[in-house]
């Protein structure tokens, strides 16, 4: 089986494919331009490929209830061109294959979920902590949509007694992104997170904040495994301070030795490390395909 | 078809049966005892009724997992007897029927999505507030257990400004329900919430608090419906008030029309009102009905 899959970036695309083991076979990464031109190469890539799926993993926002009219198209990003593009329907056209459609954290979700850190398990919630907060929700075998898709990146936390900074998302203000970004820790400290040093108090206050939301993931999902990547998550100093945060934060409250007493294998970096996206999408791509099969 | 129900709590136990529209037909009310004393109560109620199914909501935290050795107990209730009671396993001894078994939220949430105010989508969070605060979790047509069961009643939020009230809740002090249940308003005001004025000041700081609580489940679970019942929630001033604090937390950023312009339909009470107990365990028995048809 092949397994066709599309990371969508926002500043590159990587196509590739995979097989049934989460094994990737071959990729190319492209920069990503007006939403035309960029699929034409996306299409072109596949056109020999013989792909029996595609998953797709995409930046967003996007539609992905399959009872909309829009469905498979990018929202209200502010991407050039990018928003309300008929993505999926696009490379529907092209290729008679099953579709695998969701946001690019739901997909890493997956991916973990199938091959990487959270493997075997019916419930993870994946963070990525990069240039923005994201979340990918998968409980009970399924990826969580609901009304949009969850948006936890925007969680509501409570101020570091000693952090004065402002802010920096333009909705909210002192949000979770709006403090523990990327950008965020940039603008706090006037130089890029890569070159404070590991053990800057930057990063107390970084994993003060990121432990409050994974406490909230697990008072409101009770994940089975919480997985956290992304550019910032490289400093990996921040493990350990944020899973004392989260058992500061509990108190006990919680009681499964999971949270107890193996916390270490409970907050994780992703399992699929840099191929964390790719793997995402062909988990998507794999899933349409079964689920296909399942309806015929 | 006749659908057997157990609504477990703390203070009595109600027991009952209905049919598959959801309709109750007959109930009795019996105060929560020792528990092996109330179960005879409860086998004794059901012995001649020939129901099809029981379902199960109960008071916990209980064991929810299926593979594990303790499932179907309470596990560490205070309440005195009830820990590491076998509570299903009595039941299942007795009776040779289908057994759904949840906590009572979660039964209230699914009750709400089969025959109430979520009724025909596939999901919606339910939080009662009362002398607790608890969150039932139903999404993608499933209830969420995870690891253990969510527990948002213990939400981390932001004090209100003009709050100083140190928070009753022995684990974390400050947290949601230390806050914002109905002991944590009576020790704040020093007088019962349902002695309160409906214009009391009490109410802006409550649907601030409840306000960030439901912000979360939006964010991390993008709901359906949102459904918001207990003994608090008595208090109908409260909606509106709840309704704007959401607004005003999001700030326009999840882009869903049930959110930005209908929201007196997406935050709302229980549609089962009083029943909503009952009828949700009648809908964990209904789905272990069901279950059981499919895996045969
Ligand atoms: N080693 C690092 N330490 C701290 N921050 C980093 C590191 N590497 C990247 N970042 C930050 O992460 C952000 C980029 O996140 P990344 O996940 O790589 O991409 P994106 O979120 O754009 O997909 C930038 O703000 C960058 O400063
Ligand atoms: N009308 C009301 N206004 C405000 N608070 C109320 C009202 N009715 C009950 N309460 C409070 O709700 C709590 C009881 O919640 P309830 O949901 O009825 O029961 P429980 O949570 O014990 O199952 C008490 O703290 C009580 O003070
Ligand atoms: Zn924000
Ligand atoms: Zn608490």
């Amino acid at each position: 089986m092949r397994i066709g899959a599309i990371e969508a970036g926002g500043t590159k695309f990587v196509c590739g494919y995979g097989n049934e083991d989460g094994f990737i076979e071959d990729r190319i990464s492209l920069p990503t331009g007006q939403p035309d031109q960029t699929l034409d190469e996306v299409i072109a890539y596949f056109q020999d490929k013989r792909v029996d799926c595609i998953g797709i993993g995409t930046f967003g926002p996007i539609n992905i209830d399959p009872a909309s009219p829009l469905y498979g198209y990018v929202t209200t990003t502010p991407k050039e061109g990018w928003a309300r593009y008929p993505f999926l329907k696009k490379l529907k056209k092209e290729f008679h294959v099953p579709f695998g459609w969701d946001t690019d954290v739901n997909a890493a979700a997956l991916g973990e979920a199938t091959w990487g850190a959270a493997k075997g398990s019916d419930s993870c919630v994946y963070f990525t902590i990069g240039t923005g907060i994201g979340i990918g929700v998968y409980t009970e075998g399924k990826l969580v949509h609901g009304l949009v898709h969850p948006e936890g990146g925007h969680l509501l936390i409570r101020r570091h007694p000693h952090d004065e900074f402002v802010g920096s998302c333009p909705y909210h203000g002192d949000c979770l992104e709006g403090m523990a970004s990327g950008p965020a820790i940039e603008k706090r400290w006037n130089i890029k997170g890569s070159d404070l040093g590991t053990n800057h108090s930057a990063w107390d206050i970084e994993a003060f904040y990121i432990g409050q939301a994974v406490t909230s993931a697990i008072l409101m999902l009770s994940p089975k495994k919480i997985i956290l990547g992304g550019g910032v998550m490289h400093q990996k100093q921040l493990f350990p301070l944020i899973r004392t945060e989260v058992q500061k934060n509990l108190n006990g409250y919680v009681s499964s030795e999971a949270l107890l007493s193996d916390i270490d294998h409970y907050i994780i970096p992703p399992g699929l490390e840099d191929n964390a996206g790719l793997c995402g999408a062909m988990a998507l791509g794999l899933q349409a395909f079964i689920q296909r099969e399942i309806d015929e």
